[in-house]
């Protein structure tokens, strides 16, 4: 096969025994004819860390098992440390150690990567080392590798991504059944599709790490987390839902990220997408990214974001890629490539079209009122819907044109203090392609 | 950068100024900055090979034309040849001798890999050299390298695409607007996504190539088109969609591949799918696959399948892969590895649902007497819809249970022989997740 004819057995160690962690030990230890094949050389798993290797492990052989990181940073025969701990500490450190030590790194912690993306590519590059993460963004999707190989000079513009699987599933579940936010919550909790704290994927903090590893392959620019602008879903009700589906748009939590002439764009937010978008019908715990490139025009990828054996499949793939690259001597060879120094829009400059729900007085002229003032803030008005309610409320609901986030802010912000104005019920953003 | 660090330009050849040629010509002329970044040194197109250098080409650089194959392949400074000519021959000829003289091959073109891909994939392993061809499948879709690399740990068991443009257009045509299939085609002619000679597409012998190809890289094992069993659109009528929708399906022209326990199958034909599957809403021009495999479930991909920039992206994505394994001295790096030896299955073997749709004499008994030869045949029926007609004929549409191809043609030729059926107008097969 490649240089390291000689090279027989690729050791690794995998860092981690969770889902993941048991998933691609499983597939490793399931198939080793056809990884042979693959990999050009047998896959050892030689070492499992854990927290406490004497607990007792189901399908685990023992003697891999070991809660002590220098065995493995210090075991010369291990060629790839696989890390699927998650989290920041004490990951980084294991991460950064095995690179410099002359081993390669294969991952899934989009935390890790979200903020120190470019430390660990740096290092990976002083060293000659492979860094590969195909499973921190959208799972068994393949999207890291397409940004940096197959579409590598398709100029991308627009990434616009269903990353998140949890809050996909309990929109799906709202948009079908018309059931609360609350009651969706809670059914994805009973399913273990949400954490008993859910914060992380409701508030869009998860998709928005993932947006931020994307955005830094796609445009090759630093972005770190903190960067990316994230709003969640807590505050969607079955009322925008149904008002959307009239209008003709599902709502999606979406991780978008945007090259434009005034810098980029890294945001997570609910939005109102067309029925016929190729993002719209992606229900339940699916994830999928839109891509959009000048000379490419759209490409859409779909697939399971998360669960054990599909996002084992995307490290394998990973670890499978690491090996053709020992054997070819070639380590290094795809590397960060961060040469770009892009600035990072505030949200405040993006534009968007948007969805705005509101309870007003139910009388004559409110509606021009309120058209006076979205007008005077240089809001154009695209559709609007208006239904009489109870008694003297009047529910009003209006999709505008294209507007500064800024202008359409001071808008809302004096229709909330108007006496004919009794609540903003609902402001969601609105797709709109650039 | 890599080991061959005094590399700074890296020069190619292009073989053919059509289309998809002059699509990477374009983006090669327009983005060298980006180009150099990503691919680790300047891409040159030192040649590009026509029939006629004299004759006047808006665009191209005069001085890089040549219609001697020979000026190419003795230039030792040409390092990647691209080859965008299409056809078997003179393509094989030129591929071939590019790899023995030690140069790496991008290339698009379906027919010569889904005939010669084995005899090219061992020259160019014997010679540790490239030959990567993402454009051959489903134009700018990631599809061959999410195979190879991504997802090769994946046991992919079913792949299913939507990988012909034209008879895409027609199918979705028919669909939207109730118009026959020669409507179709006219207007997709007129329109130019059909050629003059449209035998190719909407026989699915195109499709065919495809699905040999991405056979060969999912289940690594020799396919050649010519065991692909291919079944055009040309049958397909308006009320065959009509009464598919009735049903709750579309129709589409589908590139099959299974691995199964028997077998693997490959064929191209119609199908109908249910209307909530991921290739349902594909529509247009747009091409999509879908692959599912045990551990990864389903994954699905859909961009444009043909025209001349998203074709020329997929080709430069390749160039620029190309080229880090010629600085990193690793060409060769992933190569075709058909190491299993699988059975082709005969169409008669593989198992379908069908629906059928036929003209017969409206009369008492004769439903049941047609069920009773599908019922001697094995044939178990799923769904049926039974409509007077015109005089003394019955419109009878059948979705039968998954049966053995064999025996389902046995019950229609008898069927067809019936004194009580008019006709049999229509027969295609039916989508069953397997």
């Amino acid at each position: 096969m490649g240089k390291n004819e000689e090279k027989s057995v690729i050791n690794i160690a995998i860092l981690g025994a969770g889902t993941v962690g048991g998933g691609v030990y499983k597939l490793l230890s399931g198939q080793k004819d056809e990884i042979r094949q693959q990999a050009g050389a047998d896959i050892c798993v030689k070492k499992v860390l854990v927290r406490d290797a004497s607990k007792e492990r189901p399908g685990y052989d023992r003697a891999v098992l070991t809660s002590d990181w220098a065995d493995i940073v210090n075991d010369d025969d291990i060629d790839i440390v696989v890390e699927l701990m998650g989290g920041i500490e004490p990951a980084k450190t294991y991460v950064l150690e095995a690179l410099s030590k002359g081993k390669q790194v294969v991952t899934a912690n989009k935390d890790l990567l979200a903020q120190y993306g470019e430390e660990i590519g740096e290092a990976a590059n002083m060293n000659s080392a492979d860094v590969l993460y195909e499973a921190a963004v959208a799972g068994v999707i393949p999207i890291i590798r397409p940004l940096k190989q197959s579409l590598a000079g398709a100029e991308i513009t627009e990434i616009m991504g269903i990353v998140n699987g949890t809050t996909n599933y309990i929109l799906t579940q709202m948009s079908e059944t018309g059931m609360s936010y609350e009651d969706a919550l809670a059914r994805a909790t009973e399913l273990g599709y949400a954490e008993a704290d859910p914060t992380a994927d409701v508030e869009g903090l998860d998709a928005g790490r993932k947006v931020a590893i994307m955005a830094s392959n796609a445009f090759h620019t630093k972005v770190v987390f903190s960067q990316v602008y994230t709003e969640g879903i807590t505050k969607i009700t079955a009322d925008d839902i149904r008002y959307a589906r009239e209008f003709g748009y599902v709502i999606k939590l979406l991780g978008v990220a945007r090259n434009t002439d005034s810098g980029i764009e890294v945001k997570v937010h609910p939005m109102l997408i067309p029925q016929n978008h190729s993002l719209a019908g992606v229900g339940g715990s699916f994830n999928a990214v839109f891509l959009h490139g000048k000379a490419m025009d759209d490409v859409t990828l779909v697939g399971r974001g998360a669960g054990e054996m599909p996002t084992a499949t995307a490290v394998l793939g990973d670890i499978i890629d690491v090996c053709r690259d020992i054997l070819f001597d070639c380590c290094g060879r795809v590397r960060r490539n961060c040469y770009k120094k892009l600035r990072v829009k505030d949200i405040s400059e993006c534009e968007s079209k948007f969805f705005i729900r509101m309870q007003a007085k139910d009388r004559p002229g409110v509606l021009a009122n309120i058209a006076g003032v979205l007008g005077n803030n240089g809001v154009g008005i695209s559709q609007v819907v208006q239904r009489s309610g109870n008694g003297d409320t009047a529910e009003l609901v209006i999709i505008t044109d294209r507007v500064a986030e800024k202008n359409f802010n001071d808008a809302t912000e004096i229709l909330g203090g108007m006496s004919v104005v009794k609540e903003i019920s609902g402001v969601i953003r609105v797709y709109d392609n650039v």
